[in-house]
């Protein structure tokens, strides 16, 4: 193309721009939020009342993933994915709520829900100074841990006893920071509506990660306090128009996990060790799952929460992996790396930072000789059982809360003690055929890995052959009686030691080489938690408090701006329209899982085509951002995320916003559907009413 | 149960019945039939025209089959899936014969396949002693090795042009034998009729390798001369019932390969290294298809023949891996491998055989050391895509077709060459987008297994992402197109130096290092072979020619009665009837793959649903079998092998008859469908007119 001078200066100009306007990186604490950044690019001013209106609005699911406060009554709008693990363990043989739906349409008929707990973010305190303080000089890294795991303990159990919320000490920055974050804790959580599965997850897995989408992916629940709806402070007004193309947003959720701070040896490991045994892992699952899922529609049924679980992980960790294996990607890692160690050359004060690049990479290196034993047999790889992680924690109850609070395992804390018992008194149904299949490949898998002739694995099997050793196991146990559970519960390590059922004799037999195995890992990772402090330190020392840190199931605050993207050479459209979603499922032939709903079949007139269906944004976002909602600067709520793009899944390493984008459901396309085609409409009215008050 | 003495009585009978009568057990070769056995056991005389009539009327499929002549007009009948690749070829996107079925209602009709041939053994001539007397005394295992495929070329070359019949010379009980099989080849091909895959794999790969079934798994081809219907000397006539419960039937088939003779440290290398290797490999795939092929109907379309290649492997593999962590397999077989050592000790004439376990101990660690890679850059594992195998062809045909025949490499012997030929100049549609997913992948695969440090594996990525350099090397050959194909090829090795094709210039690349761990490989399995001769002749002198040879997909003999058996606590009856295939899909509520075709819903009532469909037996059979005719001692066909259950898969290591069965279609079953289902008469009248002839 021959340039113009109006060319070259139009192409000047957005080369400028693109020096001058920083990305709209970063998952930010909400105590240290881009007030610079969007007031700079968006001339958008974050006040402290705006923003403590979106925190007191945002809640986690501790099942993992986000969601918000969407009218005074407590209602909370989450994705439906994100419910699913609550929707299958309400749901039976006869009742499938994951493909039926649910719809409760007076308060009464709401539905409560098997141990789902919610937490609301109330304040954030800096406590860096105190768990540091907690750590003698000269520690090694393994008395530096407990220390650390002691004062955490201490001042959460300080923390509750004092204000009567969960309190969570989170470790930021790879230990660079100590944050106490309290959170108001719903525990009566009540199911009010889903869609069917088909549409909320419209495509399933062939279009999970991809772009452009046409999915409901909306569940609602209801907060209770003393039986009756929860009465909250805060909570979202729904936006009467949406979100608009070009329009700035927030995003204001849980992001997972990213690993932008990890050193380069740390990201090499992930590429060449982690992420591929975790792909063979869970490729191996999916298959598993997916050939028994096939043999009858029952067996799809009990599997499908836990398949789509393994789909999802495997697509996310696929993309992640070929992240890294680009060399855009790495290239980039390490230039930057060594830009900034050569920034730390011959500055004494830095000594401590530069030496911490050698002291991680030789942790990583010490770690990769034990973590493929620590993924089986601690983590449980191994063992894929739902009764066999009830019988390690009957095990290790025992032993674990007869200990100072600050002594035991982390799981075991005084404060998280209310959430422990209501995971291992769950009623959820347990199906032995399906922990047999699962038992007894996790067990061949163990054995591949360590072994046959290994003599862990010898005394696992037990001299019989994994599929006859799983049946033995599963068939023999009483632990799906949660009753029976709550005896040797109860009964403590005495009654534990005294109990012969063969899952908890497993449990006990392997316990000694399963917690010295985490004893190892834990400390090389406090030696790499140290060395992070340290660098962290250093760039604090030269770049200032302008950074965010690595994401860890808090809080965070993320913009962008609604905007499509070019792929392959042609212009991908921001936003996708109801139509769309009967288009494509025509064109796949209404096969599954691109088929519809009879009753979106039937109400395809009643709708308006026409009403924005999903978005793209340029979010900062991750896996745990599920459910997050997105507000305009009004604070109202105009869609909520769902999905990235299989571009954004690189986001797990380095932000980039040429392709990668964060996917919602748009708040139109949300009340379109609750009033057309279900008929909502006391729901509309609670949303639309809380709208109209704001 | 109290027994009373007539119980007691009956007990003691088959007592002493299970001890007398020996197992329908053993492969055995057309030259050494198990003639005392059935004369023992069901005083039936194999003669040794009823042996040569079945062999001449048995056909094997290179693609990887068995089959056999049912008139003798040429008419062949395999299973459905070993014809399945060739439909694959003949499909197109508009005309899907895999899925809407083929049926020639005049032999004008019959349709072409695409480099299909076929091979119908003429004779076994036994070249032990020629072979051995090709290696001189005090040869290296490489220069044996050398000196052997040097011989068995010239055998082959020199029987080829004399007789002008396809000369294989077969290796037989690990090398204990050498055998020369002479056959008669067919490349004019046609296919006559193919039902629906839906009917022919009813059920899929859920009910893959499960019973009871509901499978028409049958295809019908017609070998040519000259442009016309080739006349057959022999071919089988069709019986008027069919099997029989409790009939005593045979199996003529190529059986593809056994592990019966291997010493436990080759059966606990399979199950620690090759098995979980290989099934790592085979779930990946599996993954990866299945996600593509969910994306549209066209990618399922293109990659269904290639998955279900994939899923069947994987099933057999996990079953028989299954198998080897089964303590009651693998201890009787380190059992009976102590006995059979201890028999060797103190005579000096085994000294030989003795030391053979530990030389093959030996070589079967060395293998380990270097089988990844032989798999990733030889076996071709690391290069998953069509494009680069015939870019390997190209590179090494122009090196190797010059030298003399023995010097070769095995698969470009001179007697192969018209096959190979046939194959390289394939006009089989070859997709862009599926390749560079394949080779993407497996670039990752090799570069996760060998490291992403890795020399080798730097040169083959070229600084680039996987997933970039396969999209590069894909959409920069023009190996798509035939012509250029024949250019190199005729070009020989010159035109390949001269060529900037860069999947040629990928494959040139690798070439030396894929050679020479290929050289290593053949060297060490040399080392094996001469363990297994000296271990072989111990047992022949010991045992007697009473034995079978591990299968290695030549012609084999087997037999077994139709036989019911007990799983689970009941008894699993041994025939299906054709309403059952209504059942079935009903129960799963024609969701796929156990929907039926259109054709099949509408002739439910002009069926009779009393007519055997499918039946089970306890022939000893293995993959490649499928499409194996089954006969009854009159020699006529009543059923033919497509597939084993689940318990058969342990059928690899060692017999049982228990529970493990053969299954196959009914000849009954056959008729009915394609008389009332297809009104196929012509086709009808063929089987059922030779059938009274004879």
């Amino acid at each position: 193309m021959r340039m113009t001078n109006r060319w070259l200066a139009a192409a000047w100009v957005a080369a400028a721009l693109t020096q001058a306007v920083r990305a709209d990186e970063g998952m930010w604490l909400y105590s240290n939020p881009p007030r610079e950044q969007i007031r700079a690019k968006y001339g958008f001013e974050l006040t402290a009342e705006w923003l403590d209106h979106l925190m007191k609005s945002s809640v986690r699911f501790n099942s993992g993933g986000s969601g918000s406060f969407v009218s005074e009554d407590g209602l909370v709008l989450s994705n439906h994915h994100v419910g699913a693990d609550a929707l299958q363990k309400l749901s039976t043989e006869k009742r499938n709520l994951l493909k039926e739906g649910f719809h409760a349409k007076t308060r009464a008929e709401e539905v409560q829900c098997v141990d789902l707990e919610l937490n609301v973010l109330q304040s954030i305190e800096d406590v860096t100074s105190k768990v540091n303080a907690a750590v003698p000089p000269g520690a090694t890294a393994e008395e530096a841990f407990k220390a650390r795991r002691r004062v955490m303990a201490e001042l959460e159990k300080a923390s509750l006893e004092k204000t009567g919320l969960r309190s969570d000490v989170v470790t930021l920055y790879q230990g660079g920071a100590y944050h106490l974050y309290r959170f108001k804790k719903y525990t009566d959580v009540r199911l009010v509506f889903a869609p069917e599965q088909q549409v909320a997850f419209f495509g399933g897995d062939p279009d999970n990660f991809e772009y452009p989408r046409f999915n409901l992916d909306v569940c609602f629940f209801r907060v209770y306090e003393d039986g009756k709806p929860a009465k909250v402070p805060h909570h979202l007004a729904w936006s009467k128009s949406g979100a608009a193309p070009g329009e700035l947003t927030f995003v204001s959720g849980h992001p997972g996990r990213t690993s932008r701070l990890l050193t380069v040896a740390e990201l090499e490991y992930l590429r060449d060790t982690q992420f591929p045994y975790v792909l063979e892992m869970l490729k191996r699952r999916e298959v598993l799952l997916t050939s028994w899922s096939q043999r009858s529609a029952e067996n799809g049924r009990r599997a499908k929460d836990e398949l789509f679980g393994y789909q999802n992980s495997r697509k996310a960790r696929d993309g992640g992996h070929a992240g890294l294996y680009d060399p855009a990607v790495m290239q980039a890692k390490i230039d930057a790396e060594n830009t900034f160690r050569a920034r730390l050359d011959g500055r004494d004060e830095f000594v401590e930072a530069k030496d911490a690049y050698r002291k991680i990479a030789e942790a990583q290196a010490e770690m990769g000789k034990i973590a493929l034993q620590a993924r089986l047999i601690e983590t449980g790889h191994g063992f894929a059982s739902d009764l066999f992680g009830i019988a390690r924690k009957l095990v290790r109850a025992g032993d674990e809360f007869v200990k100072p609070n600050g002594d035991r395992l982390r799981e075991y804390a005084e404060a998280g003690k209310e959430s422990f018992e209501m995971d291992l008194f769950s009623d959820k149904p347990i199906h032995a055929d399906l922990e047999i299949l699962s038992l007894a490949d996790s067990l061949t898998f163990m054995a591949e890995k360590m072994g046959a002739k290994d003599p862990l694995v010898q005394r696992v099997l037990a001299g019989k052959s994994p599929r006859a050793r799983a049946a033995e196991l599963i068939e023999g146990s009483r632990l799906t009686d949660v009753a029976e559970r709550r005896r040797l519960y109860t009964g403590g390590a005495s009654a534990v030691a005294a109990s012969k059922d063969p899952l908890i004799l497993l449990a006990r037999s392997i316990d000694a080489e399963a917690r010295e195995v985490r004893r190892r890992l834990e400390t090389l990772d406090e030696v790499k938690r140290q060395g992070h402090a340290a660098i962290a330190k250093a760039r604090f020392a030269l770049e200032g408090a302008s950074n965010y840190p690595d994401a860890t199931f808090t809080l965070r605050l993320s913009y962008g701006v609604v905007k499509g993207y070019e792929e392959g050479g042609k212009q991908v459209p921001p936003f996708t329209v109801m139509s769309g979603l009967y288009d494509r499922a025509a064109s796949m032939e209404y096969r599954p899982p691109f088929d519809l709903p009879k009753r979106w079949m039937d109400k395809k007139k009643a709708l308006d085509g026409n009403v924005p269906f999903n978005f793209v944004a340029t979010h900062d976002i991750i896996g745990g951002n599920s459910g997050s909602p997105v507000v305009n600067k009004a604070g109202e709520f105009v869609g909520i995320i769902f999905d990235g793009n299989i571009q954004s899944l690189v986001l797990d390493f380095a932000f980039e916003e040429r392709q990668a984008r964060s996917l919602s459901v748009h708040s139109a396309g949300i009340l379109e559907s609750l009033r057309k085609v279900y008929g909502a409409k006391a729901l509309v009215n609670e949303l639309v009413a809380t709208g109209h008050k704001h």
